[in-house]
């Protein structure tokens, strides 16, 4: 770390800490992120970077899984009730809450970073030995959790601007900072890709805290990223008097109870990881009615695209099985998808240098398994296919309870080591891209 | 018919079938029956009748499955704001939307007649060839539904007491009429019972439309009505990433699908009949998290004690193996139950008797199944146990799809078919109870 | 009960008794009676009775569910090591084992009575507890039980048959026993239908000891003979290595107990009696691969034609939809099929007024619901369709424990009381057709 | 290759595929492969090979999953009628069908190989596409196969122990042949560890043919050689009428049923492999009967001993749940185990220079994924153990059909390319441990 660097880092930690706090409290669900960005917006127009949002971004054609309008207009109020400036809220439109941000020092290379914002639908644990409940910071919002450490990832992307900021003098190039909606479900990095945000990208980072990689061990690739589909599925039934005539119904919780359990059973690949989930379903009316609709939100994934392409097959074979067996109908929705991609070399090398440049990290892997899918993926793809270099890499952080739990928890101390990380990526980018040209 | 029954009926057929079908154009779900009821009761107060209501009907202590307060303020200003008098608002207080309205003509018997009038939560078919949608009186209530012909139940009550009110000459004691709430799920009789409403009676009679019994036809007794459990059942588990370690996930969704599957598998009873249904199903939060809770709205039925007996013990095994299964917790809460009772042979006696005395059925049978239960039956066991006699009717009507579907409809025409026969049992009851004494 | 009916009735039951006890230690299943009819035959003959077996009274086209001949040879063998006679095991032919025995005493009607003789697979219980191994009686072919009281039925068939030869002045008419096999898996009646054997019976009974209804009382019809078919059901997948590659698997082992599941879960009907059984399950061939085939031995039952219809529809859309789930064929093969049949008025007024005559039963009943089917109704149809007169009647006996339990046991004394019965119903039976013609 | 070896190659391979194609007509299940072993014996003891074999290396009270007596005397009588020799019949005992051969030339170090020798119940394929069949030398013994390339293997040891015998002057040291039983189910191994027959060797080597790598390429290790166990579950309840009182019934079979779905539907392990399979499934004795028992033989593994941990903790849990659900007893017999084992870096190095020796092959891989277990893991630990080196190799072959299909075939060209290999491991062991020692 430079002297000037020491200095930010060690004024503005404890602030940024807060700024994660206060971001923990306040949760919101992919696509209403309003007041999670416009906070960060705000600060980052304070720096100066030149910020970009809503259509500017995001390519509404290509956004799938975008809430109910009365869910997103509920958002956008609760944000402004909570302090977010509506300016900024009115600039992201319905449901379009990506923003980039970019600050220019020199003409060295474009180097991107993605930093996802999403929260998730949990309630969180509130018993003293669940540490955001016991210090005050736990989520306001009854049934909303940062439980994927989202909020952490945010605050490395906003402390990181504010450092660059700062000391633009010692690196060159274009710093893009994107914060990214709607990770949770795969549906935010798409359409900020298919309009156009990364065409001219040199080097592209992305992270991920924890994962399992303890406190002070960094991953330059992430080795599993899995490829995945979600679908909202939907069986329709006849409804009927559950005592009176059931034989002239068809049961379409049943036909569901079905399709769930047999999912989990699907066959898994000998080869190559396969997993799925019915993460929510929701079915029938009334006791004394034969349901006669159910709705499963579920994933299937693969971790590589043959054995994601096996997973749909079969769990199709499974949705229509259910739906043969019960006389129902199903109808299956595409929610999202997310691709795997490998890291490329040159922005690995980039990372595992940046480690070594400074005192923070007591083990480097080449590679960690992600657990899981991101579809920061898209970017990586489109940026490789550019020309470009990109990297995913884990950021090791001591967890209280593994991802999605709900006493999920993370070291704080490791946003500090991800901000002097992507610091000095930033400055020998340079280096690396020339290297490259 | 007399001649003054002629021309009563004659007269008003007309606006009771329009009365029927503004209820059936504003149903409302058990404990919540806040419009209907101030509806049918302000037609009574203006017919004479004496109204008792609220608490001075229902014993609150006796409730279950009362709807979350929130439900019911939402059902009140919906009642208000489509025409329902706010003074009887007041008077039903918090769920106790149950109403006794009574009128003495001599001092013949205590005769009381119970009409049902809630609705069921089902999205109304919307096509031509359903006469409701068609004729432009469907539900005005997305998702709930009169499917069950409760408002028919309703409107043959309040035209009986129009009826009996403009030909009090010829009949002799009091008639009090139980317009009672909460049919469906078994609640609203039982807190009616202790609130001592039947405890002076010397005929109760309550009736069915439909259940597969043609239009003019009559069966002076159920033969089947089941005895039934209703249970709500919440599965907790553990939440995690479905995708980086569902190892360490508890499935309360899955327990919940097992659950159903098995309560469908359950072995019947070889003598008796005997039922079970999951009517409403709800699991977890989001696609990618391992859900940590479920919630299933279940009944079983049996035909008698014995066998109803056998279905709650073999379903608790069922609950209890699901969380073993999936290392959950379950807990089960008894949200309402019904009883079966035989119709008393006085009872039936006047209803046969009177059924000779009009000439509007072409067959009069013995006994008809019900096909369900209808917690009537408490009703009837204490008057039975106070020494009254009481019977429960099935008054055919050609039905355009079983109960509970969302295309029942039932034949109008058989509303004035109940309302004299019903006439002419308040009638002969003087007699009847005479002989009995 | 005449004198001379007390004398034989007197001096040998004890020896009945002792017949009734070794057809009980030989159980043989359905189309394999070799001895026990052969023993049956052999005490017939020596009482002059007329005798045809094999294909003189079965119709070797009709015959479904007919074992391997590996099976049948064995059979025969093994009847002739434990004593039956050669000739008689000759002329049953390949798995034709009925028998028909006639004798006749004037020009009175002929009246047909069947007894139906074949075992259960069960392994019976051996422990103190249990009557006949108490007593030395218990099956000594390990997996084979008289666990419905068959050898009840053709000892009390065989007591008759040497009541009426010593007592044929008494009564006047033509006697047809019909020894019938196979009425497990209802296969048995049919092709003694076929052939002919009951077109020209005046009055045919029928019976079961048992069914829940106590020693004692009398039952002179069944009030729901369970109309039911009999399917194999195979399914036909892909094997693979459970481990290497499972995804190219396709789980017959799977598709098997996903069909087993739901069929149990399948919609019972709301009027009628439903039930389903998959009573055998085989699949599979070793730990480590997927399981390629599997096979299912299911019935389905319903207590009017319209709820089989039901049920049989049904349990096709859910094999049919467990084919599909798992990428399976299915193919089903009908192995038996039985039907109900009302009793005749005439047959039924017989048995009220034999038991009358007689001192042996506290009450008589109008109908006992028989709690399953027995294929004795095809004769029962056959008979009433060619002008005669038919019905099945249950003769109470207390029970050890239910039917097909492999500690059932009744109460011998009840042999008797059936013997009484028939004897009285065959002396009454010329006044009775007298009055019909 | 030297000049000798291609002599010895050139002259012999056509008989050594007549001899695979002999093995592959008489397939063997484990533990019985009389036949099989009888017939490598034969030749070996022709050779000049030091023969143990029976009880002299396997340790009978370590033998898991051993088949019944009759079983085993069926097999021996099936081995001496098609053409084994009977002393070595008699010396392999009952079930201990293990071999070692065993050749010295000169001081250099111990090296051993192990060849698996057992099939599959399994019916092979027989149709024209199918080359076992189309070339007449498929299986003649109905259910069971040579599906996984055991007949390869055992072909490869028994070419290599020719090929050594007469190039005896160009290797140096102690070639120690193990012919396994028993490789499927995990059973063989580990009593033949624990009769010592390992405890001295310097190196040791086991291959598996397949296993999706391509004929020409070579991996000098497994990558995921899967902890596992083999578990016989048998679920007890109680018998009873289908139709005439199911209530009292105790449903094994449907037990069963819910057991193999939910251990199908097992939660996966998101870093480690886990797998698991039903794989047979008995249950019930007769259509119309609620079936008492039913049995069930399942496996579970995982990539690492905490994966199987899990796996085996959580399938506890589905099979109590299933017991408890249907009101049956479980009980759980432990029929096998395999373990996984690293290859030791001494050893693949030496296969890797081996394969660089000669022209055979076009890839070297360092691992690849064994899709499966091998209890020859059992071996390199206890070799590893005592301060020898292990390895397992994959021999690429190109397959008709996936392993454990009954359509699975092997190119029969890799043979010689597996003989040729492990002659030049056997050349160069002794360098190979010399600059070990």
């Amino acid at each position: 770390m430079t002297r000037a660097e020491e200095v930010v880092v060690g004024q503005r930690i404890q602030e940024w800490l807060e700024f994660r706090r206060d971001l923990h409290r306040y949760p919101e669900l992919g696509f209403t992120e309003y007041r999670t960005q416009a906070k960060i917006a705000e600060r980052l127009e304070a720096l100066g970077y030149r910020l970009r949002m809503g259509e500017q971004v995001m390519d509404r054609k290509e956004m799938l899984g975008v809430p109910d309008p009365s869910i997103i207009a509920a958002a956008r109020a609760t944000a402004i009730a909570s302090g977010a400036r509506k300016d900024f809220i009115d600039r992201m439109g319905d449901g379009m809450t990506g923003i980039v941000a970019e600050l220019s020092s020199g003409d060295g290379p474009i180097i991107a970073m993605r930093f996802d914002v999403d929260a998730l639908p949990l309630v969180e644990a509130s018993n003293q030995a669940h540490r955001p409940y016991r210090l005050g910071f736990a989520s306001e919002r009854q049934g909303l959790m940062h439980a994927c450490g989202h909020d952490g990832h945010a605050t490395i992307g906003l402390a990181l601007a504010e450092v660059a900021a700062r000391t633009a003098h010692d690196w060159s190039g274009t710093l893009r900072l994107i914060f990214q909606p709607a990770e949770e479900g795969g549906r935010g990095a798409h359409p900020m890709v298919a309009a156009g945000i990364v065409d001219d990208v040199d080097i592209f980072l992305a992270l991920h805290l924890g994962c399992d990689l303890p406190s002070g061990k960094l991953a330059v690739s992430a080795s599993d990223m899995m490829f995945s589909t979600k679908w909202d599925v939907r069986f329709s039934g006849q409804a009927a008097h559950a005592s009176g005539n059931p034989e002239a119904g068809r049961n379409a919780l049943l036909a569901a109870a079905q399709a769930t359990t047999f999912l989990y059973a699907l066959p898994r690949h000998g080869r190559f990881a396969t997993q799925v989930n019915v993460g929510r379903l929701k079915a029938g009316s009334a006791r004394n009615i034969i349901a006669n609709s159910a709705r499963m939100e579920i994933e299937v994934r693969g971790g590589v695209e043959e054995a994601l392409e096996h997973m749909e097959k079969r769990a199709r074979s499974v949705l229509d099985g259910a739906a043969l067996t019960h006389g129902c109908e199903v109808a299956i929705d595409e929610m999202g998808r997310t691709i795997g991609a490998p890291s490329s070399e040159g922005a690995t090398r980039l990372l595992r240098q940046s480690a070594q440049a400074i005192p923070d990290f007591d083990e480097v892997l080449d590679a960690w398994p992600l657990g899981g899918g991101d579809d920061a993926a898209y970017f990586m793809r489109r940026v490789q296919d550019c020309g470009g270099d990109a990297a995913y890499f884990i950021l090791g952080s001591d967890l209280a309870a593994g991802h999605h739990a709900t006493t999920f928890d993370f070291d704080e101390a490791d946003i500090g080591r991800g901000v002097v990380l992507l610091k000095r990526a930033l400055q020998l980018a340079g280096d690396h891209v020339g290297s490259r040209r």
